[in-house]
């Protein structure tokens, strides 16, 4: 078989290789079933234990509360965009959005369909190289929205931001969700695809509380209420059982590693060794600012476009695949989620180190014409 | 490994083993790329070629016009049902819709939610066990929608159905779509979930004309708009890209067998020597109207639920799982799409011989009874 290399893909993104390996066989018979993962009904035995286990190890990780309701939908991120605004906003009321990058501007838009809003911060002016702390809140905001991660410009919310007036707070946590410790009691609505820190493409995290279901309108689209999914259990319709199934093995995959402790620690040591070379480095910059780094996607620059390219090919015969950055802002970003392997950071740096040895001339030169 | 059984499962449903099989290889590495398929970014070169295929291996299979749109979407046809209206449909126009089982059903409720809805006809009378002939269409239909197999009752349109002034005509082909040669021109927009012909769950795949599509209302979702997908060849948000890579090697499977008119052939041949023995059986019956039974579905009771329940669990000892009948209507069902292997049939119809052989007594005393 082909050798596998560093995948740093911002999302679908690298999975836990033991992860594959468990679905790889069960893929012609889920178990003793002689009916493979993807073959079974949604509504015969085998499926059904999977999804109850799915939802069982979400609930241990991530200590979710009796009255939240933990559902695997369909349509990535950008369909919660507009379904929470669809059964929350009325045209009267006003929701109040942290907007930190381009994917909270996304679920702005979508809001603005159904009723006002509100900007608490933005950080737009800098191309969202930070996260604001300056926040002004509307009075009596109906929800809550912000983007824990965004991936794009490298930047992390480090705790919650705050919700005035018992406000729902609701997190777009698509690129960290279960990267690190979560009070759940502290959201109305958590979401996030799959893609990079909990499985493949085409399945969507939500836990949302009680009282939030039975508030959404009504008359809507059967599949457009979160009533119809809490109330069917993710069965309305034929769900994305592989891609449930998948999650389920990177939900024990974590549990494994210690839980979100675990895998918490380990995400904060792949990240600070990152971080200590870019601060050290004469070559790459670090572009997000200090306290607002992400520990998911470390986003850096040489300054030089060109210059980016070529350590961009450089890597990728090292190994080290899928390191260009957005197409929005150039550079490079180093996607590190949950399942990418520690090694593969200690591998980049020194990719790096013998880059920029190649390169020392050329930075002492700049460096004697700027002194 | 586990020996496969037979899978007579309604949806999600047996897939061919050699695509299964192809997957297996590519899960850990997509080809020689080292990364797996399911980690890929769907911008990056592996995925895009991917999908390209996948869309160009479709157009091949149904002999689709380039004034059609292929999109590869999420939500299933459940979402379509509101996805359509939603689209097409305003409140002072009126849809044409065909109600022959429990998915027309539920296609009508949604459409009611944003216009007037006609029915054209409805078999509900006799628990939708036929096609219905006496059709009565509206005036001035904005579009006339039929779902072209029923996986409950077990029947199917022959041939699709007329559609008044030109009135775009709109089919739910979830459970026989590439079962047969269809002419698409005929169509306004065709739409089916994978999880019957196609691949796993998760995708749902949208054939769909390009003046449609310009005609959709504006102002909806961006999730909810077929522009959207089409502008953005189905990459607007991140794809469900393992569905559709699954997708592609089914239609490659398809294209192998002699293409639609191949596996039509086989389709015939499957159905044909099924309801051949059922006819000719004392003990079992089929259900639906001769001139409206599936190929897809074969529904059967014996007329003694007890009975029905003794064959299930006696046929399963035999290697033949899923032929419990839908919930809502009981009995057995035998599905058997595409991927089913003809070896299977056989199977069954040795096994139901075999059942009927050890009831012979019970039968021949109920005969006398009724002489």
């Amino acid at each position: 078989m082909t050798q596998r290399i560093y995948n740093f893909s911002a999302g679908p993104a690298v999975l836990p290789e033991a992860v594959i390996q468990e679905a790889k066989d069960n893929m012609l018979s889920l178990g003793d079933t002689g009916v493979g993962v993807m073959e079974h009904s949604h509504r015969g035995p085998a499926l059904t234990a999977v999804f109850e286990e799915a939802e069982a190890l979400c609930r241990q990780i991530a200590n979710i509360p009796d009255n939240y309701h933990v559902l695997f939908l369909q349509g990535g991120a950008s369909s919660q965009f507009a379904m929470i605004p669809q059964n929350f906003l009325a045209d009267d009321q006003t929701a109040d959005y942290l907007v930190t990058g381009s994917w909270s501007k996304k679920a702005v838009k979508e809001a603005k369909l159904f009723g006002n809003v509100h900007t608490v911060c933005s950080s737009e002016d800098t191309t969202f190289n930070y996260i604001p702390k300056d926040r002004n809140y509307s009075d009596n905001p109906r929800y809550v929205h912000f983007t824990s991660n965004n991936t794009i410009y490298g930047t992390q919310f480090a705790t919650e931001p705050e919700s005035p007036n018992g406000a729902p707070l609701i997190c777009d946590a698509s690129s960290d969700i279960f990267s690190r410790p979560i009070d759940v009691t502290k959201y109305g609505l958590i979401y996030a695809g799959a893609q990079k820190n909990l499985g493949p493409s085409g399945v969507t995290l939500v836990i949302i509380r009680d009282d939030l279901v039975q508030q959404g309108k009504e008359g809507l689209p059967s599949m457009h209420m979160y009533r119809t999914h809490a109330d069917a259990k993710s069965c309305f319709n034929t769900p994305p059982a592989f891609g449930i199934y998948m999650m389920k093995l990177v939900f024990q995959w974590i549990l494994d590693r210690g839980g979100l402790e675990g895998v918490a620690e380990t995400n904060a040591r792949k990240a600070g060794k990152l971080y200590d070379y870019l601060d050290g480095s004469h070559l790459f910059k670090p572009t997000a600012e200090k306290e607002s780094r992400s520990q998911m996607n470390v986003t850096f620059v040489t300054g030089d476009a060109d210059l980016d390219k070529e350590f961009i090919a450089f890597a990728q015969k090292r190994d080290l695949d899928a390191l260009k950055g957005h197409r929005s802002i150039g550079g490079m970003r180093a996607s590190i989620y949950n399942a990418f392997p520690e090694a593969g950071v200690d591998h980049l740096i020194d990719v790096m180190k013998e880059f920029e040895a190649t390169h020392a001339s050329a930075i002492a030169s700049d460096s004697s014409e700027q002194a």
